[in-house]
């Protein structure tokens, strides 16, 4: 017997059908003689049809009454699924994330967990009942509904699982794994059996869109063992954990590509000290989300500094560095057909050469590096995005990972 | 300056341009100096989907979930509303039943209210804030989410006000106020300006569909004064008060009609001590809501019993009566070709000739008295269905009420 956290997205729950088919998985899992605590994400499209209607009654709708509105689309998922369990024969409480006990910041829209009670959903579990909990929700200390953000009805399971000390914590998705590189693209890319937090944080925030970075985070932080895996079939997926010593071995485990990405070239800006921190100092003040940041200086005293944002931000980024080029001098250019591609692994850390090779395959297809950035597990180049997925392709054979 | 309680139903907060139509009436109450809080139901419809749902996953949903389930109706209009405030211009702060401190029983799907605790609504109140309250809903003591059954946002209304010692309280609804009778039956059927709650109780109970009785005994019991109005339009409405003295010159203010009845004769019992409480407890052991009885004892020391069952109802009670009827005798018609027609007024208990005036004016029309019933405020005749429209207007006619 096991005390099992698991979490269904929306497109899991995303109907009734649906509902009845995860209900049936729940059972399974409780017929096996398991303790149960199960949390569900709204129905897909739930929550943009109530932002939708939000919008349409005001354009800009306060953070709290965004959280009062969006709070009910999971709220309706733990009731649907716990009259689909009794249906089925299996006892079932559903708990909002106040009843949970899952308390958080004040933060509307992007509260943060600060502790779980989990005396009341103890005393049901015991009591022989699955748990089902509305993900993404939670309630300050003066009682008002927040929610977590994107991401967070896996930062609710991850949570609950270690406030119960879960045995297992299984996040159910669309996809059945993480893999060595998007098999749309890479047709021999391999589901990897496991993998540690780090690589899967650096690939979480690459592109591999299997979860959000701070959920993984939390994981890390308090250990908590976790294994995406899809709900639409019963295939193993892919467990993360702590670093383990025959990782090291695997000296890269995936390759991502992230063409959602802009390059910004900032030039002919004065090479003086506190220069690029005005630069960052504005792009930071603006909330954009900077990456890969590389400076060189050219002749005559001036400097080019070159980086990454988000393809949602380049228009805000444009207007926060006009300001500043008022005063530092400099001009703007961006370029938006580029991808940044990674290849990511523990096992760099001890091994050489890993740049050299993947560089040595990209020269081969005649892959031009525009910028280049390393961390101790992750090499990132920004190439042009015509090329990305022949990119990733040579990457990853040159890696060997469809053996892996 | 007034403390004013609104209740706005499920049709005035139908779709997004509803809403913000009562965000716009609400602004214009509130620019005039009052004080707000306002009650609201889900947006029409949104119940039924809900419910519809819910028997998709489970023919016989648990009542604890259901009300997990049918509470988010009204919190995503508290929302809404809120925001649409906001886009007026006007400070609002959206409360769910728990957190405006509805504290009831803890009987899922019709739960009573027990006390409210509005110190936090009055906080926000002082501030300058108009308050929009989940109407239908509360929370029981342990936390658990419930809601009030049919009628139910009226009632959190009429809670409310007497809570914060309202100086008004407004049900808008979609008809604006209580007539003499049903305007579509009855073309000269005159809007009251005034009721008691003793007539509004009867009306209400007796097919005048504005309110549930139980709404109106609440604010009997409390003293709650309350104008039942149109969001449609700007029509003062009906005020629903205490009996006050020249209520009494009028003898009748309204006629109601019932059609959804059905009569129920037990014939050919035996005629003995106990008799008809044996088939009256078979009928309340079935949860059968039985009105307008009377009995008569024929030859041979044989009785019937005669008395009117909602026609709903009406297959429950014959399956209720079949055991009974083993026992002591005795066979079942049920008749649903009938409509009950009442005559209702305070001024009855000290004016007599009513009954014989009805009577009178309902033979000139050969209308057949089939049944009769009476008490202080009210007689209620059955007759058949099909003159039942006709007997209305006879009836109206007679006591003069388009004169009111």
């Amino acid at each position: 017997m096991a005390r099992i956290v698991q979490k269904y997205g929306g497109t899991s729950v995303g109907d009734v059908d649906r509902i009845k088919n995860v209900a049936n998985r729940i059972k399974a899992f409780r017929d096996a003689g398991n303790e149960l605590v199960v949390v569900v994400s709204a129905r897909a499209g739930v929550t943009n049809e109530l932002i939708a209607r939000a919008k349409a009654v005001n354009p800009n709708p306060s953070e709290r009454e965004m959280d009062q509105l969006l709070s009910i689309g999971e709220q309706e998922t733990i009731a649907l699924t716990a009259m689909a369990l009794h249906g089925v024969g299996v006892p079932a409480v559903s708990y909002t994330g106040a009843q949970a006990g899952i308390f958080t910041d004040k933060v509307h829209t992007k509260a943060k967990i600060k502790t779980i009670n989990a005396k009341p959903l103890e005393k049901d579990l015991k009591a022989g009942n699955v748990i089902i909990v509305a993900g993404f929700q939670g309630i300050d200390e003066a009682g008002q509904i927040t929610t977590l953000g994107r991401g967070g009805s896996d930062l609710t399971a991850i949570a609950l699982a270690a406030a119960i000390k879960a045995d297992k914590c299984e996040i159910y998705t669309d996809v059945d794994g993480v893999y060595t590189a998007d098999p749309r693209v890479v047709k021999d890319a391999k589901k990897l059996q496991e993998i540690s937090y780090d690589e899967m944080l650096e690939l979480a925030s690459l592109g591999s869109k299997v979860m959000q970075t701070r959920s993984v985070e939390f994981a890390a932080k308090y250990g908590v063992v976790f294994e995406v895996r899809s709900s639409f079939n019963n295939n193993p997926g892919t467990i993360v954990k702590s670093e383990v010593a025959y990782m090291e071995k695997v000296v890269v485990r995936g390759v991502a590509v992230d063409k959602d990405q802009a390059k910004v070239v900032v030039s002919s800006i004065a090479d003086k000290p506190g220069t690029a921190a005005k630069v960052f100092r504005a792009l930071a003040d603006a909330n954009i989300n900077v990456d890969m940041i590389v400076q060189n200086v050219g002749r005559g005293g001036v400097a080019n500094l070159t980086f990454t944002v988000p393809q949602t931000e380049t228009s805000k980024a444009q207007k926060a560095l006009a300001a500043v080029l008022k005063e530092v001098g400099g001009e703007v250019t961006v370029d938006e057909k580029i991808a940044k591609l990674s290849v990511v692994g523990v096992g760099m850390r001890t091994h050489s050469g890993v740049a050299a090779t993947l560089f040595d395959a990209l020269a081969k297809a005649s892959v031009n590096l525009e910028l280049i950035s390393t961390s101790e597990i992750k090499i990132s180049v920004v190439i042009a995005k015509d090329k990305a997925d022949e990119a990733a392709r040579v990457a990853h054979a040159a890696f060997g990972l469809e053996n892996l």
